[in-house]
């Protein structure tokens, strides 16, 4: 049986990452394509214990080394327990968010090595990489009004506007270095607009997989 | 202000670490030594929570690398917040094992690579190490025993004899490797015998600081 395909959903806050995801979800459902949706930090409940951790709001200011290690052992358990044992099925796996969010927010939002996270993903991936990165892209300004209109912020979504800054530039830069796995989608426009890019992103990946669109 | 001492204490399950522990602080105490004593890994409330998530007894299996990354990640935090800021108060820090124990319980325990270890203790020591680690050593059945009867087992203290063997033996290879910094306690005679054999180890470092004993 051959391996399923491994899709990462990915952006900053308020770029529409869930109502978008569920989209994704319909659009594998109609050509009945066996998935199984997950995220991180978390998707396994140890790996959901870590991420409690790395979210809550302590007073104790948590290191950032320690933080990139927390999130590299969820991670670690999650691809161990759950991510190769769906894909050896031939199920394909839909992630919302993976390492290309340990470059944004810990490389480029806290300034952490780069070359630092590419040894811990070596480490823990093992040369697996997603085979499609969708990355809703949107300017920080609109996407922290939508995050804070949806109620109380966590420890990532209270960081400063040039934290974002940084997270958002991180997250372009991965895309522009890897233009074969990376889509990179406009969440600016309308619901419609952006589904309908999504949409072909998909449609033209399900006809060629992995080969590049247009 | 001179930079404090900092003295770890490891060992197997059972060697009397505890007791002794108390025994080390009452040597300090009469020397009228400021310290800070702690532990790993925990050593502060987010660190702890990690420590916890290490020990719980749960369904999931835990992933080696994992478990390795949250070790080193509440070391991260550890380091961060209690062991530098104390040390550089002048303050000694007396610590419930470091890593040593990681390259005995992770390393030689479960098999992993001890040049990975080597790394991540590179990257969250950035070169610190402890002034002096006392080991206590002792045949890995009469420890078990010992914690046997003390009660419940946590998810390390449930892992076989052969597990134990192999910590014991890594802990005696990392002594060997540095014996500057490492004083190897028989810890099968009575009480009192090793107390003394505790008490000579202090005294001669706490005269000489740090250079070799006899």
């Amino acid at each position: 049986m051959s391996s399923g395909r491994f899709i990462t959903l990915e952006g900053t806050e308020g770029v529409g990452k869930s109502t978008n995801l569920r989209f994704i979800e319909s659009v594998l459902q109609q050509h009945q394509i066996n998935y199984k949706l997950t995220r991180e930090p978390g998707g396994t409940p140890m790996a959901e214990e870590v991420r409690e951790l790395l979210l809550a709001n302590r007073s104790e200011q948590v290191a950032d080394d320690a933080e990139l290690l927390l999130v590299f052992a969820a991670r670690a358990q999650h691809l161990e327990r759950v991510i190769r044992p769906t894909l050896e099925t031939g199920s394909w796996v839909l992630c919302d968010r993976f390492t290309d969010a340990t470059f944004a927010y810990q490389g480029g939002g806290r300034g952490l090595s780069k070359d630092m996270i590419a040894q811990l993903e070596a480490v823990v991936q093992r040369g697996l990489q997603p085979d499609l990165t969708i990355l809703l892209d949107l300017p920080v300004e609109i996407g922290l009004a939508r995050a804070r209109e949806r109620g109380e912020l966590d420890r990532f979504e209270n960081e400063r506007l040039g934290f974002f800054e940084r997270v958002r530039e991180a997250y372009l830069d991965r895309a522009n270095a890897d233009p074969q796995r990376f889509a990179v989608i406009d969440a600016s426009g309308t619901l419609e607009q952006v589904q309908q890019q999504i949409s072909e992103v998909l449609e033209c990946y399900l006809q060629k997989q992995g080969a590049a669109c247009e």
